[in-house]
């Protein structure tokens, strides 16, 4: 059975859009995964804040990386996000996972995200179905 | 009073995520929006699949221009997204808007997503904060 | 294999809480029912609307037996709703499934619930485990 | 300016709905809700477990009371919630409220719902409009 580590490395090596956006991974254990990304100038919207898709992007890596460490390939089902603070240029975010449910077949996180100064930006809710086929 | 293109095209210009995604504007008139949007080999996830904040960031940008052509400038407070079926490179995808509901402070879009073939790939909804500063 | 109807009879002839209610079926078919409730006084919350969970359980009822009526056990993994317009005691309200995906193991359904004015009140949006156990 | 309690008891002599569940209040404060509730067998569906309106109206109260209780009158937006674990007749529920993020004009909370075992069985997330009026 492959380490959550391992994991991480086979989805991440074959995931251009993550590495577009330059995410980098900070923490990566069972059920628990910690990502991080600056945000460019090439991330933002018509409001000169970061476009929505951003922060959702950087939380749903997060979910999936969190969700198949546990070794078991897993698929989002459904996935919201509340826009919290604004996000602007420059800012480093960070996405914490927290696991609130695990059942044979599916499982609940929420991904926390937060700026530089450790201010809330985004709170990011994913339910993930539990394909039952390992990594 | 700004017209829905007007509003939409100094959103859009000023919007380097959504230009960077390819995304192109189909039709717009108030409280409507349909965009398009070519899947590309740098959107890819770890399973070969398009990344989920592809079809969000998608959504979410018919949402701000859908709910900004009504001459408000408007926020979105919370989206969530159901991903429907899988979305590969190629693929070509347009986002449908549908405003379910309006009131003087709120309103209420779903955003249909589709592939080339007809299919229904992904089902947003969003709600938005309608701040009351005009375009 | 049961008939919709005969799920339906099933389901709803052990559920005291959508009698309590007072719930009418107005349809069922395969993926689809409609639901009618009158709102009474003691449905109220404290600013003299009906509660949230008035029109909540209403739709959830509606989603069970359109979900199930398919012939297989299904049970909700993620509700949402959103409140539209102001219900008042009087009211009937009726309760419209929309089944937007239906895939081997989850289904995904919108809930509209309107009242006798043709007056949307809330949408609803379900997605269901499907057990594989059949009725 | 009414006091957290002085709000609750306003809000709750004129919730007929939040008394015919049996909720009990266990603790109220600015921004926090905690509230308990027995199930008994009325509030069942057709598999014999809890409907899935009976944790929903508990944590909608919880959110209300929670929200309200800052002194603005507040309204909900958009109300989801994941049902985790079964609830069966004789179950006590508990739903302890989290606030997320406030704003001026809206705020975001988290109700947890937990059982006599502390076993997690609903997490429900609320997003409220605060209209400016004082209680």
């Amino acid at each position: 059975m492959k380490t959550p580590q391992q994991i991480f490395e086979l989805m991440y090596n074959n995931d251009p859009f993550s590495k577009l956006l330059g995410m980098q991974l900070i923490a990566i254990s069972e059920g628990h995964c910690k990502l991080e990304m600056k945000v460019t100038k090439d991330m933002l919207n018509g409001f000169s804040i970061a476009h929505g898709g951003i922060t959702y992007s950087l939380a749903d890596s997060a979910l999936a990386f969190a969700c198949n460490s546990r070794g078991i390939q897993s698929v989002s089902i459904e996935t919201s996000i509340n826009h919290l603070s604004k996000v602007i240029e420059g800012d480093i975010l960070t996405a914490t996972s927290e696991e609130k449910n695990l059942t044979g077949r599916t499982a609940l996180y929420l991904i926390n995200i937060s700026n530089q100064n450790n201010q809330a930006v985004a709170l990011f809710k994913g339910i993930v179905y539990r394909t039952g086929k390992e990594w």
